[in-house]
């Protein structure tokens, strides 16, 4: 197979975590998380978040899904960006699974602000018109950027004031704390989140994602409701076990860490090149504009992709098993074909 | 871990199903199921099958709903049996996720029958009623017990007669086709069954189920409906590797055919004790009635259900893994305790 | 057209009302129940029933399903008799719009008990399984039977002991009350319901039911999610117009005990008529069994429906509209063809 | 009650409307719409729009529903303007009853184009996003704007050229068939609609909407999905009646006729008035910027909306019922109060 950046989910897993789920296999267990792994899970989230309750998941549709369905009721919607993962790349399920309807506002570099929610809290009390009841951000974005911490604390604030949740979609949440150099629980949590929906997979696990509700409340039916969601399975002892490994020694910060340095020194590489406009990356994705030429010859022996054919911009990201070897590669044959 | 009985998802996996998930770690692969693992295991299912539509899927729920899901409109609903387990063990999501109803038939040992789907039928052109489009049965039965192949024809003609399509819920097709010592294909495409949810997790996988269709117009859209209902994962190479292990040197029957002559071991054993009544299994469970004291002693030693506790009725199920040093202690467990 | 005794429903409306919507046709009000009529209409509702909300609708479908959808989360269930209209007459719109399960036991002339409800809740923490949390009765039943109030209060109860609610679909309650002589609120409020759906166009209305909650809490949004319902349209005094004559002079009684007595007549006179088996009446439909040829020729004279072909039952149901010479006339044509 | 311009709905109905319910009051009759006066009503739609099939439904809203639910799949989506009535008046039930999911496009005075609908078509084989199927387009607009038959056509074209299907929300259509001066299958049928939501209670009906399939395959099942989407009551012949009435002498032109001619009366007058800037009506509706300060004096005595703060617009509308008295009365107290 060809090098790819085309996404973080290109890239396989750790071997530490295939070493997690041998070591799992081990005996009967009891099914569906009453297992000794899951319990050791939900301590270790215990003791990044407090206390919390931790609803596993498969898939991080999924656990978007189950963290708005426990949020909402149908009459009810979430207000997030046009370009919202859950808006545009989840098939519609965030409105058909959950029974209810997303309210996009504009996104600025992937992020939305309080002016543009507005708009929908004007109409509160109209009844021809879905309640807003949540507001969902990603963090890290969609165009790979980042929310300071202070900017979530404000949403959260402005949320809370007009009674609405807040949900945090972190299918890349480890690549934005690698990145802003703090504390989980300071960015999430503490300034006010909710329910953050937790990735895994995108930072190196196989599949696992965690639905993470600061507001236990919340949570009191979850497990019904992950199974009515489809995001049960009875053998759960797998999924927690890579849980388990993610945290042990900071493998997850690691991988997201990786990434993240693999970005920078393409993007520094890159700009060195003439003729490519490089934004410089928050985290682990790497936007370029470049000749159209050079795309389709480039495409042909690297698996990326192309976010906006007008401006002719690609996108390059980077995962915790990129090596520097194969973004020399990359950045020297960018030169050769742009020649 | 205590011994369990408890359900053949109590397991873990085969040693070879671990070792084809690290073999499948190898390098970038494209996601979403259009890697070559995902490739092998469409042209095994051929194979199997012939021209089929094959989607892959996270569990044996989420198989069950995204088969139904590409047979109903709203306004149809699935004839099933009362304890099958799309009605009673699913949560609710063949009714929540599909948007549809079940319309429960009684059963008889787990099986159900044409003359009470009639009822159904009468009022077909009622519009009060929800309107009857599919037949869901379930092979082996939730019962332990197994419809001979005469039988499905007999559903699936009567179906098709009265223009209703037929589901096979095979959870435990595995068990049902070492059982009968039959091919696959006889007893389902052969005989009419349109879509066929074919079971991995309880017979020995990590995590992974597929729905076959032989109708495969129903099909035509699954790529997006089985985002939509959550059960798309980025890296599917660790799920098709599975498969592709599965059905190499014929795991899936081997792993069948020991978790069924287990259970028949351990029925032939108990049937030597005195004071038991034992109901002679089809597949891997075996349902004994014993006294209650007994029952209370034995749950403090091993992992099994009480399956009706006003006829003292417990379910003893056998795996892949179960060995038989753990049925003979088992069985010696029941002699000490029943004295 | 034939004399018709089919239903409540192919009776048309009071003249009364007629003139209300007339009179009703007069200026410019606000839509969507916020004029004068519609508040009138709460007004009278409040003198009936104490402190409550009411949620005016335009069926009993609809009636229903607005009550459940206020009641329920995706993932908890209805309990109610298999033969419930909202099990088998309202097209799957209960699961289908309110997005959840029904949960039915058997009926015994129309009557559930609570030794029934007990299975669903052995397993109420079962995350396998959807969690009841309302019993929905109907009064008067689909048998033309009633509860007592004594028997409403047990179900009540034992519903609140178990943290159920209380739905009661009352598309007929009218009838119940004119037949136990009762106050409505000593039948509904008093002994425990907690949502009423009241019922309009079976007891003389065009259109027009209403939800009536007891529990106003469950209402706070009832708005915003009777329009998502469908149950709202912008010319509401129309219905409310409705509301206020049916409740003038005891009307919406009148029809009731008019509706019953013919009932009773009918009952009365086909008793003496040999080779019929009559059920007594508790409120206004007469079943009956008779010969399976006498059925036939009065069905080419009359609207009526055979309720059980088995055991040659039909169904006589009467209406405000019914008259005293028309059940006259029936019952001469019944000792003619008889003959 | 004060005069109102708010909406046309805040009208009541036509003389003769009333005497047609007061008219099919009599007698028996099949319920469900199997009665004579719903017969004459698939007649004249027949005879208007040639070989339909017809669904009769209770609000506007349940019409659109219903259209849209018989057109879609779950992973299906519908494309439609940022401000159509289906996104943003209708609490979500488009999305929340279908079970599927809008996807807006911008609109310029209230209509769509076809360059910004292509957006959605580049993806149309992407899984992670729900697949357009069906175009909505609303005419009259909810900006009181009409597209021409020419467009209507263009975007029918467009949208069968790639296997989407057209829906016309036509609440308004009868002032749009009347501003236009065209035969209204000209508009619907012969350019290529598929399904028209025809409007009743704007014009002047109490209660009744149609959906006309000119597509009939898919209106296969809509009397079950009628009844399960809240929108069949028993006693249609009170809804097939004002029909009837409707189409007889041209009630529906007439009355659409009036309410245009008044709104072009008040556009007139209104733009005499110096300080106010008055948008040429299309049909009933005139959009105006006033002064702050004449905006609320003036809604302290007639009933209107104010649509953009920001502009200082507001909507007057007319209907079947406005008078020119009563615009000459608004004439004459905002000239008044403007001093």
């Amino acid at each position: 197979m060809i090098v790819s950046f085309a996404s973080d989910n290109t890239a396989g897993t750790s071997k530490e975590i295939i070493e997690a789920i041998a070591a799992a296999n081990e005996g009967y267990v009891k099914p569906y998380a009453f297992d000794e792994y899951s319990n050791q899970s939900d301590v270790i989230f215990g003791k990044i978040f407090g206390d919390v309750t931790v609803c596993y998941t498969l898939s991080g549709t999924g656990a978007n899904v189950v963290a708005l369905k426990t949020m909402l009721r149908p009459w009810q919607g979430v207000i997030c960006a046009d370009i919202a993962h859950i808006n545009t790349e989840e098939a519609g399920a965030p409105e058909v699974i959950t029974g209810s309807k997303l309210l996009p506002v504009p996104s600025y570099n992937g992020k939305i602000n309080i002016a543009n929610m507005k708009q929908y809290l004007v109409d509160k009390n109209d009844f021809h018109k879905v309640s807003p009841r949540v507001v969902s951000i990603t963090q890290s974005t969609e165009k790979g950027t980042l929310y300071t911490i202070d900017e979530i604390k404000e949403i959260c604030d402005f949320a809370h004031e007009n009674d609405l949740l807040v949900h945090m979609d972190g299918s890349r949440i480890a690549n934005a704390v690698a990145a802003l150099g703090c504390d989980i629980k300071a960015m999430t949590r503490d300034v006010g989140v909710d329910v953050l929906s937790f990735g895994g997979a995108k930072n190196g696990l196989i599949i696992g994602e965690a639905v993470v509700f600061f507001n236990k409340k919340l949570a009191r039916d979850y497990m019904t409701m992950r199974k009515q969601s489809l995001q049960l399975i009875s053998k759960m002892r797998f999924i927690s076990a890579q849980f388990n490994e993610f945290f042990k020694n900071d493998l997850w910060l690691n991988n997201a860490r990786h990434a993240n340095s693999m970005a920078q020194y393409l993007a520094q590489e890159l700009g060195k090149i003439k003729g490519l406009s490089v934004q410089e990356p928050d985290v682990n994705a790497v936007f370029v504009c470049m000749d159209k030429k050079l795309i389709d010859k480039l495409s042909q022996e690297f698996y990326f992709y192309v976010t906006n054919p007008e401006i002719k911009e690609v996108r390059f990201m980077s995962s915790f098993q990129t090596t520097k070897e194969e973004i020399d590669y990359l950045v020297q044959r960018i030169k050769s074909l742009a020649e």
